[in-house]
């Protein structure tokens, strides 16, 4: 006899956060929704994709505290900084090159193992939405959960 | 009775690009090719994580147009400057020690959500491989679709 | 008649790898590890994603030798200076957040294809763990292998 619950059991499940952010510097902690969606998928042991939709914010971890917040903001502000000449902004007339590039170079994604039902984080590790946009944006990330 | 098309479905799907590319600076445009694949795959629900094999080249999202090309080009000569000392090619005797650092630091994945059928990208979010070495090279892209 | 091995078998495979890393610098070929996570699995085509629990420490690829650690561990140290003013270490009272900036920027996930029962990597091309934290620390990696 087949388990029902084998072959009825789906292995991705879809989760969509939708957020309101603050413009340029703007971080925020994900980690909650990311861990609802891990917990209402019933998945036991796999992995949970964040990614976010857009080309001028990112998702990577952090300790999440205002002091790194901060001093993420600054070495970005040095590797890639607002008031340098960008020739997206000429070619656009718009005001944020400096905000695709550090986009492209942190990742629209990071994918966090699902272990035992819980998210394999550490304890001072969050999962964030870095918005490096110059204006508040409304933000989709969407977090695939896939496994068993 | 159990349906036919849950137990015959395979849950992934490879799907393997090939290009050559001009060397630095290259930047070439996945997302019909990984749109291509997650159709292909006949997946709704999941994620399509696009790898380039090698160590000189890296893949991410970015809005993909000439202005940016050349902002993010000139932002990584800034961090990973070609003609600095590399230990690398001081081993080695190459001239590519910047191109590895740059792959490094972008890495090599993005995981973009499968969702409904269709990538889940924004508008002026496209998938892209980056070329760093300092000469035209055949690439590999892998293109995993794992999901429902 | 529906084949036994089709509703028996998972589709994620989890594999914990701890080592003990030197501090700032270390650099760690976790290849071998990944690679038996993925023959252990048994699984023919999927992914492996390599997860690194905890804020100082990075996951990516490089061509793993002596040069290119050098030459990483300088780029970085440009990038986020140790010797940096950080509101993180005025806040905590610690010494590293240069370490927590380096390893939000170069990620802590990779996910390398698996095919036909192997690892698609280049010849070149390691999957490594990057230790930035100022002092020796032991580190859980995860590797979640999924697919068929």
């Amino acid at each position: 006899m087949i388990p029902s619950s084998r072959y009825n059991t789906r292995m991705t499940h879809t989760h969509t956060v939708r957020l309101t952010t603050k413009g340029e510097g703007d971080i925020r902690d994900l980690t909650p929704e990311v861990a609802r969606a891990a917990e209402a998928s019933g998945i036991q042991n796999g992995i949970a994709a964040v990614f976010v939709v857009g080309s001028t914010a990112a998702v990577t971890t952090i300790e999440f505290e205002p002091g790194l917040v901060e001093d993420l903001g600054r070495t970005l502000e040095q590797l890639a900084p607002r008031d340098a000449h960008h020739a997206h902004e000429a070619r656009w007339h718009d005001d944020n090159g400096h905000s695709h590039i550090r986009a492209s170079i942190i990742g629209p994604t990071v994918c966090v193992p699902v272990a035992n039902g819980s998210l394999a984080l550490g304890t001072w590790q969050q999962v964030v939405l870095c918005e490096f946009d110059t204006r508040p944006r409304e933000r989709t990330v969407i977090v695939q959960v896939v496994g068993d």
